[in-house]
């Protein structure tokens, strides 16, 4: 019993750092409570839902279900996917009808159908397998696979088929308002706000990281013996791994209306340039960080000391300026203003590099490359 | 128009080569074809369904379009979540009727449903956010969520709900058995083999980066100039990133039955173990790339010619056998047997590596303990 016990607190502690992560999740958990409550409260309330019954119900159920997501942009998304699908298959479907038809006796039809269905699901299934499908719409193949064969199947006469599309365009559009109200009422989570974040996070352990370096291997203290083992050498990780979500938080931004300082048709895509630029920086961090590794592990021999000491701290200088015009730039995207201290930073480092003609700088120098890149795109956008 | 057919043509060349370069996903989307016109055909031929009714045909129809997997453990899987997540789900709102029940009046009940539809669609969601959950579950816990809401806001009695539960669970089972019957016996995919062949093809890939630094870097010819741009520079990074991959195909293969060459509950984890081992490797030699990358654009001049040809020489020699090994041992996996040559190869590298002291030398030596884990990970297995 112990043990279980054991297990559960274990549970709570981990659910505990998940909430306090990000409380939004809490609220987002909440949220989806909520849209589904309206919507069966709706049952007992409304009259019209009580006279279309109870699949009417299941059908709104489904769509709050599987459409809430955590940004209001993921919603709108999902939403417009699974109406479209629906919208397109039931039309194909409708003139598949109208062509089996054709066909004439009790039989026939039937089989033509089962051609359609057979050859259609055929083509769709395989249309997934083209990744940027299998990454956006995947959702939607399943949902137009889905009404195509269940409205071919059914052996419906054309009038009522229409009937049924209005009366599951109706269930459609009640469970995506219900969805819109609540993401974008209660407490709403912008993905443009997140992408935002995001960009003036990665910049922020891009510094760290350069701030690490100065103090730990250029500082007055000698390079530390297990540098590997360092926080500062992981952060550009997670910079590196962050392109996917940041590609979905553009894509839901762009659908997102205006809120708080971002208008609609706020140049998201400038975000996603300011995220390359970032993860080319990371990418050299890491050959960087890679190369003072193993000279450490060589432990060569110091020939001329004096030199040494001189490239030590001409790369301590560059490297400190380098993370204060990263923390600047940060905090311009954070404020949406232009970053002019920064400016001057990024002129005291490459100073600082033009004054030093050692093996090292070079690293360096291709670092400094791209915040200058940076900059300018920075600027390019404000 | 001429711009139509040229995206159109272009399309066509992209699904082309989507579909020679692995034939089995135009077989896997016929497959999905095939099962959801069996399924449609039933609803024809046999009495059954037709007494059920159309709502019947629905639900198997949906279980089809959701299930069907690429692979056989895949679909076994999801079929299993559905199942489990739709029974449980079930239960807890029978329950959940019978407590309402106690309340007595007409308004009670439906207040005391819906605040139980609040909470756990509230809970269900915030173990969404949970890392796990969210990548094996996530559809288990939609369904949950559905199931639940569906059966607790619809006013049956409990018998009408246990009536209802036997009618569920049949179109899941049917919509299960015609899914796996068409996935197991028509042109089946195995995650387990893939798996096997991953495992395989990952060491032919280091391979590969050793033979092109053999000959690129060490070779007679001089280093290259534009050495990044060399293909066999980036094969390393596939090895990378294939962990995702490689995990879920060990977890569906757990679940498949024996075939082929695999019995049931064959050792998959060991394939996990040798892919740890070969991204580890995989990463030494980044390392590795980019400190050579590094090495050559800085173009130092060389101070001893006699040494550095060599260090060149053993190098050479070194990266040549240890590649020469990592074939050996992906032969051994294709062919399930225990890998002799690798290890005469792995002595000759191990030999080469022992005469060189150099600075180069130790970045291959951490390669090199790779492979030596490597090979008794595999030894262990075999």
């Amino acid at each position: 019993l112990d043990k279980v016990w054991a297990a559960l607190a274990g549970l709570g502690k981990k659910l505990a750092k998940i909430a306090t992560d990000d409380p939004r999740r809490v609220v987002h958990s909440f949220k989806v409570g909520l849209a589904l409550t309206l919507v069966s409260m709706l049952y007992y309330v409304r009259p019209i839902f009580n006279n279309w019954g109870l699949s009417t119900l299941w059908a709104v159920l489904i769509t709050v279900a599987v459409i809430m997501d955590y940004t209001v942009g993921g919603t709108l998304i999902k939403g417009l996917n699974r109406a479209t699908a629906t919208l397109v298959a039931g039309l194909i479907a409708v003139g598949a009808h109208k062509v089996a038809n054709l066909g004439g006796s009790k039989g026939e039809p039937i089989i033509i159908l089962a051609i359609f269905v057979f050859l259609l699901a055929t083509a769709a299934t395989f249309t997934r397998f083209i990744p940027a499908v299998k990454a956006w719409y995947d959702y939607s193949v399943t949902i137009f696979i889905l009404t195509f064969s269940m409205v071919a199947v059914s052996s419906y006469r054309v009038e009522e088929l229409i009937r049924l599309a209005y009366q599951r365009s109706f269930t459609i559009f009640v469970g995506v308002a219900t969805c819109l109200f609540t993401t974008m009422f209660v407490c709403p989570v912008w993905a443009g706000e997140d992408l935002h974040n995001l960009a003036a996070e990665n910049l922020d352990k891009l510094a760290e990281f350069l701030e690490g370096l100065e103090s730990e291997c250029f500082g007055e203290n000698a390079p530390g013996e297990d540098l590997e083992s360092k926080p500062f050498l992981q952060v550009y990780k997670s910079v590196l791994d962050c392109k996917a979500t940041e590609d979905s938080l553009a894509n839901f931004a762009k659908w997102e209306p205006g809120h708080g300082n971002f208008y609609f048709r706020y140049p998201w895509g400038q975000y996603q340039n300011i995220g390359a630029v970032a993860r080319q920086c990371a990418s050299s961090m890491q050959t960087l960080a890679s190369y003072i590794i193993t000279l450490i592990k060589a432990q060569r021999p110091e020939t001329n000391l004096e030199l040494c000491s001189k490239v030590r701290t001409a790369c301590g200088e560059m490297s400190l300026h380098s993370a204060k015009a990263l923390r600047a730039l940060s905090a311009a995207i954070q404020a949406r203003t232009v970053p002019s201290p920064a400016m001057t930073h990024m002129t005291a480092a490459i100073r600082a590099a033009k004054g030093l003609k050692a093996e090292l700088s070079q690293d360096e120098d291709l670092a400094k490359v791209m915040h200058v890149a940076g900059i300018a795109s920075l600027l390019s956008e404000v």
